[in-house]
């Protein structure tokens, strides 16, 4: 059965591929695996339809027949066991990598998504130049270790994983703050998972959902 | 072999089993598996031989002869997979376990996390009433959603798991705030969880390092 999965009809990063459909997206196409998706406006994320997919009201969702998850990091492990290519076959590289996936996603993105928060919601507040600057030092500190740990590394442990595929979408979120500039490795690490075709082919995907969007309005 | 952990020699929490060690504690009790503990210092936590384990620098890690793990959320699958008793037995069980523990980590814990920063760090700033109102909003509003969610369900999903392992120990991290308490059903829900003998053992042995360490100052 053809998984079928929720996004954006409209998505708030104006097609930029930072919202969280994008990372299944490019796990899907890493494995092969054809997808339909549901669009969803804001009104209908809030509906008691999407509610009993998702209790937090977000996108990403999937349903394979077999089960129906959200959180974008539980669907790409599902992709990931039922198909080769984004763990490694080895039991104690695949809990690595696994383990990856929950650094990007506990560790790493919560204090990115501060920063764009930040950024977005407290620009007009007096607070707003002191704030920016102490979430941005906590970014630093993350992406200081991060660096030191990937060194000249291609990827974080061997072979592109499913945890790469995270850490990389995790890093696309500090967007235009400028910060990854200053991380060279982490820079190209970027650039290396976004050259990748699977993820051009899950931008183009998700970037053409963003453009018909703006045609229809 | 013994599975070794890391964990504080000196809790910042002063014992009150909110350093992430506890949760790894009580999924090695919720199986049966002996664990040995190795103490650090923050100082060590800084140092070659830690940072080798987790270039973030935090506890806890684990090391059991196969893989060396960092993130207490993989290492709780990894102890989970391992074992009986902490993930349903069939696929679509297992793989909504599994996005629980996601949904813990990446959708719940950032908030409660903000939140606890908020007011040890930022008391003292002149923007520190409106920061908290802002933070504990945006807390309540995936409280809400968690509770209507659970309802008056025992667990979040049939059985007790390592997904409700994981969301009980991110809820316990709204410590004095007061806020569980306008929920009682997540009150009762984490309540049921410190009653399992299992988490008391781990509350036991988490506390008995705290007071080892007072008792020698």
């Amino acid at each position: 059965m053809t998984p079928t999965i929720t996004a954006f009809q409209n998505s708030p990063d104006r097609g930029r591929g930072l919202a969280r459909d994008t990372r299944v997206r490019w796990a899907l196409e890493e494995v092969g695996q054809p997808y339909d998706v549901r669009l969803r406006t804001f009104a209908e994320l809030k509906a008691p339809e999407h509610l009993a997919l998702n209790p937090f009201g977000q996108i990403p969702t999937w349903e394979d027949g077999e089960v129906a998850l959200f959180e974008s990091g539980a669907i790409i492990l599902r992709i990931a066991e039922a198909h080769g290519g984004l763990l490694p076959p080895d039991p104690a590289g695949r809990a690595r990598a696994i383990m990856w996936m929950f650094a990007a996603l506990n560790t790493v993105e919560p204090l990115i998504v501060d920063r764009t928060m930040v950024s977005l919601f407290e620009r007009d507040q007096p607070w707003f130049e002191a704030r920016l600057t102490a979430v941005e030092t906590q970014c630093r500190r993350r992406l200081d270790q991060l660096s030191a740990y990937l060194g000249q590394a291609d990827w974080l442990d061997g072979d592109f994983s499913a945890g790469d595929l995270m850490m990389i979408s995790v890093l696309q979120r500090l967007g235009s703050s400028g910060m990854l500039e200053d991380y060279p490795n982490l820079a190209a690490y970027v650039a290396r998972g976004e050259a990748r075709p699977a993820y051009q082919r899950a931008f183009a995907a998700q970037k053409a959902v963003f453009e018909a969007a703006q045609t229809a309005v």
